[in-house]
């Protein structure tokens, strides 16, 4: 079974570009993915796409096909949907596809389309990766979910709005250097709680923003990669996914992601790695609360331990596991489509050594983990780089 | 690399179901698929589940985790959108994954949930399907698009609305004895050409319905089959994939659709058979011109020589080589995202000899082909049956 590597990767500024359809973004992201892989667009075989909701903010449909001619291929397209994971689960199949010998050369990425749509119609929106019926029709949103989902974690661990503030501060720090991210800003742990509360216990600053952008990375064969004497040092070394019941009241846990435990269990299996070898992740931070989630779900703390994190310096630039030196969701942005792809490009400079922040880097392994909804549905991806 | 078996299929009615959601009509259609297949729900690794328009008609994205709960399933799960080509494309990933040892058991399937947006409704929410930026805004809708397509046919290699009729009167005849057809109403020529026009030269019965309804099958591999004794003797043995432009205005062709024929050469390829060796078919007439198309597009007929094959006879059910003998889209109706599933489940049926027309199936070999949009993209399977 051959390896993947990563032989080029692309953003958009992730951002407010209401004027900018998904197709031109896409273009963009994935013309800068071919650059920098030096890779034909010939030899693409198949593109995997991921959007969320152009249905509704681009009455748009059936984007595979219309990316293809987006991205200047030929090759047949798939549209991916898996909520704010889509572009992870196009990442996942690519892998697979490559390592199973049914292609050598993909290309995968996304792109979403969010601020044409308003505050309240974005809101509205986002409310689709919910369940209509039992969830969205009772009023509920996706901060009120996720504050749902603190307040049972505070009620089970412990913690409090200063650690939540905490992860704010350290993803904004590090999106200072990144020319992708929709802030460039710093801010104070002081600045965080005095923000407005969108949905208590979660302030403004506890939650990402309403992101216009696209991601896009080729994906080929360790055969094609040596053949074309390409520079790709880093490799997709494992891949996992997991699922969970669509709607809160129907978990086992509020304080917990089952689905990411398990996408995480089989990409390390997969990769051969344990927790106690990743040494950087891209985490799905959609709200400080499931950055904390997120960092149990791969094992790096036990449950109710990862609340304290970024205030003990751990996962910050300077400590032992960073987390997020993109900015991560929170800073950098969330166009939830281009999301999951755009971590793996995050992943893949960082460990290459062209990310601003990759001298924050302390090791060759670094973790992605992408999730849909209230984390009904997760990518994990393991990415490790030659020495 | 394995066989991939098809162990067990389901549908509910297609037809009017405006008062039930798309996951009451996934529940009820993958019931019978594991009823039939004798596998247990703890034995399925992954749901590959095709849906195109739940955003819009039941404010429903994320149905991946959705399906699978409704399908009684904790394993992860995939939302395929290739508007109606959707669950094709959610079969295709399945079988290479069975292929390729990824997993032994996997649920496909889709729903639609149509009828609860009225006629107009559902005719703006097709569009996505289309390009909205070129297609759409200029007040394209699909009636509108197939008529240009059955224009240029007749331009360019002759053919009558007569000869369209014969088409819908055959795949009436059809859906007869079909239980789960929309429409088990015989039609004649006449009935067809007096019928409204509704985008010249098409008329109401060149048209499919508007059809509420789901699909699934139970797909393992040969190993898992022989293991538990399974009675499965239909296997999946070729499957293509192709893609086009998404706008007619950008194509080469108007009156041939290279997608399919692109799909129709792999999956040929793929299970080592050619035209001459399929018996029996099951195309996307979701238009009587799009019937036409398909036949060539699968090289049962030269380019311009398909349009007349319903009225020499040719795919009727005492034909050399029937074609939706389930009654097609055109009688059978066509929930969109559970279309591709339903041509895998009728043609299963069909070849194993449970189906009200498997008298009329004259061989071992069939076809599935499911296109989406203009056929913008396609997938194409092969299905044989044990001799």
């Amino acid at each position: 079974m051959t390896g993947v590597r990563v032989a080029g990767v692309g953003l958009t500024h992730f951002g407010q570009h209401p004027e900018r359809t998904g197709r031109d973004l896409f273009a963009e992201a994935s013309q800068r993915a071919f650059e920098d892989a030096g890779v034909p667009r010939a030899d693409v075989e198949q593109l995997n796409y991921g959007n969320f909701m152009g249905e509704l903010s681009e009455h748009q449909g059936h984007q595979g096909p219309l990316m293809a001619e987006a991205a200047g291929l030929t090759a047949p397209a798939t549209r991916y949907e898996s909520a704010c994971a889509s572009s992870g689960v196009a990442v996942r199949e690519a892998v697979k596809d490559i390592r199973n010998g049914e292609a050598d050369v993909l290309l995968v990425g996304g792109a979403e389309r969010m601020n044409n749509l308003g505050t309240a119609g974005t809101t509205e929106a986002l409310a689709i990766a919910a369940d209509d019926l039992y969830e969205v029709r009772a009023g509920m949103t996706f901060p009120a979910a996720y504050a749902l989902m603190a307040r049972a974690y505070f009620d089970q661990y412990g913690g409090s709005r200063e650690d939540l503030a905490e992860i704010a501060v350290k993803n904004h720090d590090n999106a200072l250097d990144n020319e992708f991210a929709q802030f460039q800003k710093a801010i104070s742990v002081e600045d965080a709680l005095d923000a407005p509360t969108i949905a208590a216990p979660l302030g403004l600053y506890d939650a990402c923003p309403i992101t216009d952008g696209a991601s896009a990375a080729v994906l080929v064969s360790d055969e094609y990669a040596d053949e074309h004497d390409l520079d790709a040092p880093v490799s997709v070394t494992g891949t996992g996914q997991g699922g969970d019941k669509m709607a809160l009241q129907d978990r086992q846990f509020l304080a917990r992601t089952p689905a990411a435990e398990r996408a995480a269990e089989e990409a390390y299996d997969d990769a051969g790695v344990g927790p106690r070898d990743v040494s950087v992740a891209e985490v799905h931070d959609c709200f400080t609360i499931a950055e904390v989630l997120a960092l149990e779900a791969l094992d790096f703390y036990a449950p109710g331990e990862g609340i304290g994190a970024a205030a003990r310096g751990e996962t910050t630039r300077d400590g032992d596991r960073p987390v997020n030196l993109s900015g991560g969701l929170k800073a950098k942005g969330h166009p939830v489509g281009a999301t999951g792809t755009s971590q793996v490009v995050e992943m893949t400079r960082l460990l290459r050594g062209d990310h601003p922040n990759s001298d924050a880097v302390p090791g060759d392994v670094g973790v992605t983990h992408n999730a849909g909804g209230t984390v009904a549905s997760t990518t994990v991806h393991v990415l490790e780089v030659e020495e």
